[in-house]
């Protein structure tokens, strides 16, 4: 049976399709407009996915890559304070591009961000040989609460917001079926779904800002911290660089998700949490009163896992096991284009 | 010789040598943070263009390639009346890309986006078959002076800022360089500056704003406008469509660069200017004093080619030849996807 393609249709026709998807108001100019609120900077980032580099059609249907797609983008506002106003999406597609499979991608996008209360107000359609998605979100924030990566100070606790590793497992998971055999059904779809619909923790915010009278008004610059999609390793180590500090990490104090340890290794599941990446949990250094009070909000699995210190190394502690302790580097992180 | 591809210097590799187009405050972190003026809206616009759909070797350069992405969504900003905060690019590219075509691309983007005082403030690179940009435009303006395409009236004079089809023209020139021999050096490097070095008309803006004792307090919104980036036809047609009026417009008055009619037939030089495209000036609806201001404000070849009607058509008078009017339609212009 032939499904209906991108050229069966024409752009006009696949525009006319994906307008649902975007306020009306909005649709039919040469851009979108949108009110700001007063007294806010404007925050934007930008990300770029690709057809067999970022995901496949074995691990990741269109639904998935536009609800990855999205929550990168808004973990990207949070890591930078900023609640958002929504996204743009530039897409390049080859013609025979089922159509369902461009509404699904922008389905998959648009649930996302309505979970977040915002939208998809802008975007671009174009014919290529390989499917690639532009995402560029913006968002705003107050200038005294925007988190920098260079504001981290010797003595600041640094606290995770949430569970590392699971996002890896669930990957690991879709690729191999046959791993994991003792895990309930239950904790399979959790750490598959951690990996198919991350969450970005746009949630935090409001904690922060509620943050003011624990952090004293001596303190250059507020709060440090960026989001753990590229690892929480990547994460610690990004902050330490820019700030000219170090950290000490205790490896028993990085909360993994409980499923994870009945199935593989400890090194293994320590390994995931540091360098899996794609958790798009925050990482953020704060004093420590600031941090114990952030915690109690957020409430388990969120953590205080070690603190920041005046040495350029990160040092990951193992208190509770036998090893013994051990410098983290960027080496070991990811690379696109790497040989 | 071997020329440095990104595959020889990987993902970070290429990123160093891009920031330098990038504001040094503004690098390292997970997106831009940008300030806005007191009482503004933010404007957004995107588009993706791709290798052998948008540009090629022949007749574009990285620079221009470059130039003309930032020039297209400067444009877009322009149609809206706003002015650029800045804007993202997120880069697809095979790993045997030439490092200098990428460097070279972001140069032209810089050169343009720099003579109009703003910059790239973020991006992406990523690994693909087919190169692929796509760039992201903001901009702020106040509420009160976005320009609409649905706030034509009947009465209104159409204004267009400048000339058409010099960038049809130019690319004719550079596909077919027998074409044009009586023109000389300085009019073929005009014309072709034209299709390679379009200048959006963000200068216009400011004027437009000390129009307001020319526009009846009683007026139904403000000024509606649009770019020709699609063609001067389609611009008057989008703009009449959105806002349910017709126009009239007079052949004898649409500004057409000297040059093309010592070369092509008056017939093909206004086809060309009403559906050539990319000429990157805007169309303009509003009252006539306003309009005679304008005019005279920007000077030659700024110039009102018509006026909005209650008629639901838009008709191309011809009154000083011998042709009778004519009807214009959308379904001349250009479409991707076609068959």
């Amino acid at each position: 049976m032939h499904q209906t393609t991108v050229k069966d249709i024409g752009e006009q026709g696949l525009l006319a399709k994906l307008q649902r998807f975007c306020p009306a108001d909005i649709i039919g100019d040469d851009g979108a407009v949108l009110p700001l609120l007063a007294d806010q900077n404007l925050v934007v980032t930008t990300d770029v996915l690709v057809d067999k580099v970022h995901f496949s059609e074995q691990t990741t249907s269109p639904e998935d890559v536009g609800w990855r797609a999205a929550a990168a983008n808004l973990s990207d506002l949070a890591a930078m304070g900023a609640m958002p106003l929504g996204i743009t999406i530039g897409l390049s597609l080859p013609g025979d591009t089922p159509v369902d499979w461009v509404e699904a991608l922008y389905q998959g996008c648009d649930r996302c961000l309505k979970s977040y209360q915002t939208q998809i107000v802008g975007g671009d359609i174009c014919r290529s040989s390989v499917i690639s998605v532009a995402i560029t979100a913006f968002g705003q924030v107050k200038p005294d609460r925007v988190i920098r990566r260079f504001t981290a100070q010797a003595g600041d606790a640094i606290v995770v917001t949430g569970i590392h590793g699971a996002s890896r497992a669930g990957l690991e998971l879709l690729l191999n079926p046959d791993l994991g055999q003792d895990l309930c059904q239950n904790e399979r779809d959790n750490l598959i779904n951690s990996h198919q619909r991350p969450r970005p923790r746009l949630d935090v915010l409001p904690h922060l800002w509620n943050l003011s009278e624990f952090i004293p008004a001596s303190r250059n610059g507020w709060i440090a911290g960026m989001d753990s999609s590229d690892g929480l390793a990547d994460a610690v180590l990004q902050i330490c660089r820019c700030s000219g500090v170090g950290a000490e990490i205790e490896k028993s104090l990085i909360p993994i998700h409980p499923g994870l340890t009945q199935w593989v290794s400890p090194e293994d599941a320590i390994a995931w949490a540091l360098y899996g990446g794609e958790d798009f949990e925050l990482v953020l250094c704060l004093p420590e009163l600031a941090a114990e009070q952030l915690v109690k909000k957020l409430g388990k699995p969120a953590a205080i896992i070690g603190k920041i210190t005046t040495a350029k190394a990160v040092i990951l502690q193992d208190s509770l096991g036998s090893g013994s302790p051990e410098e983290l580097s960027l080496s070991q992180g990811f690379q696109h284009f790497s040989p």
